[in-house]
């Protein structure tokens, strides 16, 4: 029998998964129960007010795991060739989940934007520090604050798009038109 | 009483506004009916394959008046004169409705992509008609057919994403340096 920590940790893995392919609304406290084999006393247990707290712990956990993404492919020498590694690593993700998996924060974000402002709040949370992430490296390579600023949010905006298409149409190719429209911007 | 296809549309409105502000699982066909003044019975006469149609027929129609709207816009003289005003007419929208307004079709793209072909397509088709006007409008100002194509894809995926952050964070911001970014990217 696995111990209180780590069943609190699978419940979150599995409801971060499953806002991932189906959103917030789609996901059920029984199904987490379910998929991640804990009865849903446990699940109450860990997460005494209900899916709301749940959800946005299981935002977090996505949002933090992205951001180690998006920290590693941006400690490479040059931006131009983390913005297209970070892309190509994210084609071959969306392509063998079958276009299930896009961004773990934008469907959730949507569906929120106008029903829950605590998980709108997390999601604004965890888009703004890619955002940080993105800007404070276009600062280091020499851009002005407002223009690094300004380039972080078009990057972000450029990407989170990009993948509503590719999930849309089941292709990847706006991933790419974008990864090498902002490659070309980001060496002007 | 109001004719059948006045109910008819009656309804299908109903469903396209619910779903642009709160997206497709979290609108179900009581608060259609409640909103719209039709009895359920009627919405199964009119839509007798039940919520996915009749979602379906609603997207249909809120990405009629959006290519409505992207072709009045596109009809100025200067293609980035259009884009600056349809992104200050959406930014006015998106503050008028608290934020509960973003893209008709995003926030169902999302949800429907991993749970629901049928719709998932329908989405596809407004954005494929969306990409298309664009590159249409690029190809007739002189960009060559690849090129323009492909700026349509990076124009949509930017004004896409850059919804999704305003959305969450509830600032116009991002789609307004969105529009800097691409007002400038046209003229290069």
């Amino acid at each position: 029998m696995d111990s209180e920590a780590s069943s609190r940790q699978r419940i979150i893995e599995t409801t971060a998964r499953l806002l991932w392919s189906q959103g917030l609304r789609a996901t059920g406290v029984q199904q987490i129960a379910d998929e991640s084999r804990a009865p849903r006393g446990s699940i109450y247990f860990h997460f005494p007010e209900g899916k709301e707290q749940l959800a946005a712990e299981a935002l977090r956990s996505a949002g933090a795991v992205m951001t180690a993404n998006i920290t590693e492919a941006l400690s490479h020498r040059n931006v131009k060739t983390a913005v297209r590694k970070f892309v190509d690593a994210y084609a071959i993700e969306m392509e063998a989940s079958s276009f299930h998996h896009g961004c773990p924060i934008a469907t959730v974000a949507l569906e929120a934007a106008a029903t829950s402002p605590v998980i709108r709040d997390v999601c604004a949370r965890v888009f703004a520090e890619w955002e940080d992430l993105l800007a404070a490296r276009l600062e280091r390579d020499g851009k002005g604050k407002r223009e690094s600023r300004k380039m972080a949010v078009v990057i972000l905006s450029a990407l989170e798009g990009a993948m509503i298409l590719c999930r849309a149409r089941r292709t990847t190719d706006p991933l790419k038109h974008v990864a090498e429209h902002l490659t070309a911007a980001l060496e002007a």
